[in-house]
């Protein structure tokens, strides 16, 4: 089958073997899977980001050196099921947490030499962990389950009360799925900045109710001129200096919680954290729980991922699609469609 | 009257003039003060240190060009009562939160250009604010309520269940103070990690149950060794690099309660605490309950500081003892006695 396979800090399309499943797996064709910027890092800096991903006291998942075919933000379609799954019928359209048991224990879909993430034809899931897509939703937005989650995710970390307001610096996928999560979450206050004049608007659409570009107004000048809450800072920009930046704007007894990657070392200034006395929450990935709950928020029409798909590429589109990320002004979410 | 005057960087003995109380104050005669780290990076990074304890939204406290004495762990003998004052009278011992009340609003006792702090033979405290030390109690250990205080802040905000394990890195006064309340709030397991044995003598005296020297044994090896309990790491070094060494050392969904004062920028890996979905807290100060408590820790025989106290100098011995804490092999806590 083909696949869009990293290889030595590049992308590139070519044939890969067509995986078989074991017990317990499901054999499913990729119907869409988004491009994360965890897979822009992991090429940049493939080390930290195998860092991050493993899991303590367990080996790296996987040896950047080595093939790597990543996506692990996807929507697929049943083909074949391996034996013991009962749960699942060929032509079931499912999403899954990207993980995949194997007899060698759990392997990170999107991320492993061995198994194939969403940037093939086909992959291999695990029948258990899937979730059934229901036929009225359209299966390429389901494909936007994972990052959402991750918003959910940091939400539920920082265990907010209905007063209190959120402020999201940075409106890239992970900041828009976070004030997604706020708004569904009951949250009255969002006050969300970003550069970009594009992704302000989708901030908006997402249930922001003040979006700012910082280069006019402080997000927390935005936060006191609205009057309110006690403010919770989502750092969502993940690039060196934002955090000591969030520290600097956040309140006494502030909150910040971190879930823009940020894979290279930073700089921040203790004395601003202890002399307001700040706690800083760093967050990954989601529960079970989360994802389930947050594909049943799209597909409840409750939230509408369709705006932030800006673009929908082939295998053949992958590498460009890479570089086209760089600029995030023109894309939210780009998917890889590898029937296309 | 006499007093050890922080000015251009040094400290010098000078004659300031005599304090008068006013409504709510008492004058206070010095019995005992201790030098906190917090003086001598006063001196070392002026602008930084008036940072931490500028509050939200107020002007800076003092002037770091102009003349301080400085002074914020003592206890006190009553000299003359102010007007209203009602609760205490001449002669009683006394020890205070270092925060007066004045017309002006409040200003922090030693560190303000008007209002002396211990290392003056008098001064002025807020008579509501002071707290009789009982008679059984040694004066010179009723000084070290401040900074005992800090660790039992920092113990509090860490909101430990009993079964969780407190790693206490550095052993100075203020991580001997952590000790102390980690044991006093019932902490089994408590691991402590210092470079000099005399500091970790202490470490055991004040409740560690196990000590480690961090070129011998990592304090996370002995937490493993130990058989436990989900532990909560207290960094009380304050020096650049301890904070990324503890996010690397802590394990997922670990704590970490920043109590050491770091004046520097200092550089981390987000990346780290994000792998592991870390939580840092910082912390500064106590709040009027904590302080009370701590007070009656010491004066019950809970706490045992005496063995803290390594030096006891007069106004003419502050300077040297400024410089003599720049080694901390030697000492713990020197005490400031202006009528010696």
């Amino acid at each position: 089958m083909k696949a869009a396979v990293t290889r030595g800090g590049k992308i590139v399309v070519d044939d890969v073997p067509d995986p078989a499943p074991g017990p317990g797996d499901v054999l499913v064709e990729t119907i869409a899977c988004g491009i994360c910027g965890s897979d822009l890092h992991a090429i940049k800096h493939p080390d930290a980001a195998r860092e991050a991903i493993t899991m303590d006291g367990m080996p790296p998942p996987y040896d950047p050196a080595k093939d790597v075919v990543m996506g692990h933000e996807f929507s697929a379609r049943v083909l074949e099921l391996g034996p013991g799954v009962s749960n699942l019928a060929p032509g079931d359209v499912v999403t899954s947490m990207p993980m995949l048991i194997t007899p060698q224990g759990p392997a990170v879909v999107g991320y492993s030499n061995v198994y194939p993430g969403g940037y093939a034809q086909r992959m291999l899931l695990t029948g258990a962990m899937c979730l059934k897509v229901p036929a009225s939703t359209d299966p390429r937005h389901a494909a936007l389950t994972e990052p959402m989650a991750v918003g959910l995710h940091a939400v539920n970390r920082a265990a907010m009360a209905a007063s209190e307001a959120g402020i999201v610096l940075g409106c890239g996928p992970i900041g828009l799925a976070v004030i997604a999560a706020l708004r569904t979450s009951g949250i009255q206050k969002i006050i969300a900045s970003d550069f970009s004049p594009a992704r302000r608007k989708l901030a908006e659409h997402m249930g922001a109710t003040t979006v700012v570009d910082p280069r006019e107004e402080p997000p927390m000048e935005a936060w006191r001129r609205s009057g309110g809450g006690t403010p919770v800072i989502f750092e969502a920009v993940g690039v060196p200096g934002v955090l000591d930046e969030a520290m600097r704007a956040a309140p006494r007894l502030g909150r910040i919680v971190v879930v823009g990657v940020c894979m290279e070392t930073d700089s921040i200034r203790p004395i601003v954290g202890i002399g307001k006395e700040l706690t800083i929450a760093f967050c990954l990935g989601y529960t079970p729980q989360e994802f389930a709950q947050t594909l049943d928020l799209i597909s409840s029409g409750q939230i509408d991922v369709a705006p932030l798909i800006t673009a929908e590429v082939g295998l053949d589109g992958v590498a460009q699609a890479f570089e086209d990320l760089a600029s995030p002004e023109k894309h939210a979410k780009i998917l890889v469609e590898p029937q296309l």
